[in-house]
């Protein structure tokens, strides 16, 4: 399907699509380009990349397809280097949690070079980082989201949409505003919350008796606060203006329970976590996704 | 060890109990009791119970142990049901996950006879109630907290720390009020969390859109969302007053992430991410049991 794959980051996710890819028989030859040559070094030895490049730009030299896997604060300065190679012959995608960010720094760098940039976010990850831990099964039956804007050549979008569709992928596609409202909810708000909880265990002096009686709850509830911090940092900052507006949400169903438990109504405090569990207990990981792609 | 084991309220974690207590051959007869005629009724039936007792008291008769694995809320009219059969002899013990205000009924309605009382509380469970998920290892490697009062007799914390022990856990104990401090801080409080985010995502209109694409890291955080809703009434209540201390110490913390979000403090942000992720990815369940008994 594709002759050249460029990655530019040779991490968890860039590294993860390209053996996925090569798995697939959807390219023939992978060069790959990383901020730190002793990841691209590593990523050509564990055979993620076949060949290593010296820049960004000479990762997109040759390529007719190219995966942006940076930290979303590298996205402009990326753009910026590979700028004179982005041609409407090219697929240009990105991995990036938080959509509108990605597409300004493109609209901004590429102007009319941004048609072949299609802004794709994989529901996938991992609490670890590194092309250490990259695995061609990463995005399998997984949901990606496309977000597509007016000035995106169509046949770009329907590359794009083959192509991971082909990788075992559900493919859905969204606006970039729909995307960062939806994930601030159900992903962005949670690394919050699950960063605030923790930070408030450490702060007291009891706190390695209290972690150390933790259990199987506490294990899953708190498995996302172990994520990359610069990673984190870029997305929540990136996304603020939603995730501010679901920590208000938040705290104001936190304050009704806490209401109820200070007024002991046990049946108001029923009532709601009722909703909750039996909401929970019906949901379905991907089960229902919105508007396929 | 034991000739009869008494179990009242033969749900998932009574269940359990009698299975783990017949599969290690510490016991050779279980009488069980429930509220509702048809659990009990079901139990036997699973060979979770080899009789079905008509009463919380016809239970007791002839035990020489007991497991008390009602409802928080049950356990004072649970003690007066079967008071007249508490005697030196017998071994008491229940499972609840919150030990003063179990203690409270205790010292209430068995006065004197409360020696015997062993309160207990297994770091273990399910989000799936009820006898038809019983499993005998259900507790096999978890932790079990025993909370000892001043009246309880010390050959009766022996011989439950023996019993546990023998059944594969690790066994800590704890004043009661450490203990209700620390499980506020570590289960009561995520659960509270849980509930309020779960809530607030159910309140807004494209809570079903955001629901089609929420990932393995939501699936992980909102788990313990699904939880019991009648349980935990109880423990909330029960333990509302370190409960709601934990809420306060988190909403500190939160409006300190948010605050470094709405001021695009991304050193701060980050650094307070790096803490929390550090801490977390090098916490181990069970690893470092603070005071084993």
């Amino acid at each position: 399907m594709f002759k050249q794959l460029g990655v530019i980051g040779c991490g968890l996710m860039g590294g993860s699509f390209a053996l996925a890819m090569k798995q697939a028989g959807l390219v023939e030859k992978v060069i790959g380009y990383s901020k730190s040559p002793s990841t691209t070094e590593r990523a050509r030895q564990m055979g993620v990349i076949d060949q290593a490049a010296e820049s960004a730009l000479l990762a997109v030299s040759g390529a007719d397809i190219v995966l942006l896997a940076v930290p979303v604060s590298a996205t402009e300065a990326t753009f910026r280097a590979i700028r004179h190679l982005v041609n409407p012959n090219v697929l240009f995608m990105d991995v990036g949690s938080t959509k509108r960010d990605v597409i300004d720094a493109a609209r901004r760098v590429l102007k009319e070079r941004c048609t072949t940039f299609v802004p794709a976010h994989p529901i996938a990850g991992k609490e670890l980082a590194g092309v250490q831990y990259a695995d061609s099964q990463l995005y399998r039956d997984r949901q990606i989201i496309l977000t597509p804007i007016d000035q995106t050549a169509p046949h770009m979008v329907d590359k794009a949409r083959a192509l991971w569709t082909a990788l075992g992928c559900q493919v859905t596609t969204m606006t970039p505003e729909a995307h960062d409202a939806a994930f601030a909810a159900v992903s962005h708000f949670p690394h919050l919350i699950a960063f605030a909880y923790f930070a408030g265990i450490l702060q007291q002096q009891e706190s390695d008796e209290f972690l150390a009686l933790a259990g199987p709850g506490f294990r899953d509830f708190t498995r996302i606060a172990a994520s990359d911090p610069a990673v984190w940092r870029d997305i929540l900052i990136a996304n603020r203006e939603e995730v501010l507006r679901q920590s208000e949400r938040f705290r104001g169903a936190l304050g009704a329970l806490e209401q109820a438990l200070r007024e002991c109504k046990g049946e108001a405090l029923e009532a709601l976590i009722r909703g909750v569990s039996m909401a929970r207990s019906q949901w379905r990981m991907g089960a229902q996704p919105p508007r396929r792609g």
